[in-house]
């Protein structure tokens, strides 16, 4: 039988009145106790699925989404959350619309919000846009409720910004934390966040970022892994030094995969590209320079190339903790042999991962609609409890 | 707490018997009793949301939407009107059918309708194409509803046309009306729609159009303003000309912006294309002959720019009632340094009436939603008052 | 008023114990008892449709759809069935994903599938390819289920393959089994599936493959026709000479169009193109010979044109049982003097068959619906009968 209680009782526990129509966009924006809240609900949410339950916390509305990037794992996800909540997704797609008019962003947000409850984004392409850009959106429909133009303030949730991908990095935990049986047991554990190569080009820093500014937060000792001249954002390092101080954990850099490796209990080797690198493409793109554009990229694949041993192989996995690291990725990964000629992956270390590598992501629906019902009730021990009293079931099997 | 009563005993002082399973195409087809009705179950619709009551008319069904140019606003109001009432928005893209064969309108029409409850159309690109490809659809699904193909005849709103654009210009309405706190204060009210310079080619006619064949009905003195050359669809002036007859209003043509402006209560300064340019253009592009599209945009452009004067500027404004006329615009406006260089209406003008300006935009969800119940429920009172009654909670707040 | 009991009666007299979460691959995979209980269901949710008691099956749920081709029927039959069932249909759009990565079938389908109960494909365009990738999908979403990756296994419907397209060819003999007043009376009715022509080339092969594969079933008397060079696949020939066995039915083949038609009670004249040629289609394709392809379509047109004869005119139809047999289509069609010069029927036959065409196609989104219904309830009858006590509306007209 549904048994919500162990969810209810944990929440009561936990400190959280900020959430309430709040917004998304950082993880480090978020109290410790704020965090365990989103974990918690994502659990009771998954719990009351399992138990045919149905949650609708919504009879109507809306639950935007602007994808500025391709999507398929985090758009799917944002659908079953939106889905499972009863929200209808309405795609606000660039293409379609007459934004091309130089509509301001102000004016476009207010416009599709008029019966939205959520609005999720992606905008990760370009350095020091895509967060503002979610800023400037959330600025914009908390303006209009307050001047009377929208009857609800729409919350905003990051799907993957320049900075952050909290919904990502959020799920990542949650794996960590039903692997070792709790977060409780999570201090002293070591992770390694490590670059591996690509030979794709460009792909987003916010997944290491998004790591290494969230696994910090709960004593673990995590290690950001990357050749020279693939350093990250230096603001989110600062972050993790931060939080590292401040949880008991540690936070450190090498250019050394071994090193990482090294007795690790958990393992992230992922591709990105140089924030440098990155930042000079957000500028040759506002110029216009596309054959600037073509030489970075020529220069970018180059340098990627000699950095091929960075790829996660079963020597490397034999320096981690008994050989037995969990191994991690936000997929999908480059596996070599099978996606691409060499890539971050040896394809028997993948699939000896692969059935973990799918339940990571499953946490991604219920972590987004975790923050969706945390930003939209005032009360979720309440909320939760309906569902599971009420007997409504979501299946009739 | 939630008082339906006013909007119910407002409708018992209406008659709209033919309202139930009828099309919404052209506002001067239905009656000001009918109009009437319309605005009071947008009112009733907006007054059950703010009090957070769920208001499914439906507990499946699909809302067809097939729009055949551009679209923000009105795509999204749609959704939300949809969403609001229990449906489902599923886009006819003609992109990803099977059109393309040559297959016939009756047939599509039907072919996408076995579980419509509406189908909302905008076609606005040509003249005498677009009013007329929805009355080919209405009928098309009359037809099959009376030969038993479709088990309900679903029914069509016009979101936008070559003639009228009437879920515009009666969300604008129902902002005039709350503006001037009452239908019954719009008598003698001056209204000035004017054209504006834009340095885009080719907007549609059917703003003007619809506001001149709607504002003109309640009483008040409308003036349609443009420059030489820019001359809308004789048979929609007709229209204007009659009602305003029957209102006891006006409705009065000019060349000068200023003469429109002086004195005015409401303004509506907007650009668009004249009518025999449009006519045109569809006549070559029923040829095929893109040539003589490039150049006929290249005279459209630099005839426009010969009326740059004619821009919604504070010395306009100052021309107006007390200096403070109700400043309208359908959005996305074209603001001088801000959406391009040289446009329809002055930065500070359109700041300073921002927010009304999205309330105006606000109307339309609701307006749409209205036309939708009233054609899908023969008894819209008893509707409501189940709505009001029933206190099921939109969102678990 | 609603009855639903002689639905619930004929389902109590039919054995479907394999049905529940199943998927629907291809017809011939199933009992005729089976394809009788979806017959019934599809049956029973119209009823009660049409006495507007609501269906939903589930109070939240994805329905995935993947359309690898064009559709426009296939595609608002799908939604329409899962709308009435209370799901929410999210596209997989491939062009929008990072499927282009070379994430493998496995992940992918594992990725959209943590809260979806169905998945609907559509792969029509390559021989060996479609069905198969069905396959492939359905077995990774069972081994996602096994794994504990999926806490739902979704049912897989295809929406036409390769080899069949039977959403389509059971809807088709809903609408006979309904002309001819019950399954018991098609025993020695003649069918003829009859190659037609068209201007354009490449039609699938599915339609007149699923139609002899399915129609052969029930002791109707089926005739294949077609130029020489137009053969299907010899496996669903071999199918259906099985099926007539079995049946006490006949399947017969011709190069001739007149033998096909003369006495027939059931004509369905389509274009298609050859087997072998589409084989040889997917070849070039596998090379990426974009030249061998244009020669290939050149050369079928070519031999499309030779056989313009093959039209299914009104002295066709005048030789048919008492020269008024039921002409089928799945459409669109192309009709001779209205979409194309020259095609598959005259502008008259079609004319005077265009109503009980459309009702053919009427009853693919209860056909959809109750392949969904039957493969996520165990116990369908409870289901209907709780739809038609509960008297909950769908729609408050």
């Amino acid at each position: 039988m549904c048994n919500i209680t162990p969810y209810i009782q944990k929440l009561n526990s936990l400190t959280f009145p900020d959430m309430y129509l709040s917004d998304f966009l950082l993880t480090w924006e978020k109290t410790d106790q704020e965090l365990q809240a989103i974990f918690t609900v994502a659990d009771a949410l998954r719990h009351l699925r399992e138990h045919n339950a149905a949650t609708q916390v919504f009879q109507s509305g809306l639950a935007i989404s602007n994808f500025r990037d391709n999507s398929t794992r985090t758009r799917f996800s944002y659908t079953s959350a939106a889905n499972m909540l009863g929200l209808t997704v309405a795609d606000l797609d660039e293409g379609k619309s007459q934004i091309a008019h130089g509509e301001t962003v102000r004016e476009t947000a207010n416009m599709v919000s008029f019966m939205a409850d959520v609005i999720g984004i992606r905008d990760d392409m370009y350095i020091g846009k895509g967060n503002a850009y979610m800023r400037e959106v959330a600025k914009s429909v908390q303006e209009g409720y307050d001047e009377g133009v929208l009857e609800q303030r729409p919350t905003l949730v990051n799907l993957q910004c320049d900075i952050d991908h909290p919904t990502q990095s959020m799920a990542d935990m949650l794996h960590i934390i039903h692997h070792f049986g709790g977060l409780e047991n999570l201090k002293g554990k070591k992770l390694a966040m490590t670059w591996a190569y690509s030979p794709s080009y460009g792909k987003p820093l916010s997944v290491p970022q998004g790591v290494i500014g969230l696994m910090t937060r709960f004593g673990m000792e995590v290690t950001l892994a990357h050749p020279e001249g693939y350093e990250v954002m230096s603001e989110v390092e600062q972050v993790a030094t931060a939080n590292a101080a401040q949880s008991g954990g540690k936070f450190t850099k090498t250019n050394c995969m071994k090193e990482a490796f090294q007795n690790a209990d958990i393992v992230y080797p992922k591709s990105w590209a140089p924030f440098a690198a990155m930042e000079q493409r957000t500028d040759l793109y506002g110029k216009g320079d596309m054959a600037g554009i073509n030489a970075l990229e020529q220069d970018l694949l180059a340098q990627n190339a000699r950095h091929k041993d960075w790829e996660c192989t079963e020597e490397m996995m034999a320096l981690t903790k008994g050989g037995e690291a969990l191994y991690m990725h936000c997929l999908p990964a480059d596996i070599t042999g099978v996606s691409c000629k060499e890539g971050e992956v040896a394809a028997s270390v993948f699939d000896r991962y692969r059935v973990p590598l799918y339940q990571e992501a499953g946490y991604k629906p219920y972590i987004i609609a975790a923050m969706m019902l945390m930003a939209r009730c005032e009360n979720p021990q309440q909320v939760l409890e309906q569902f599971a009293s009420k007997g409504m079931q979501r299946w009739m099997r």
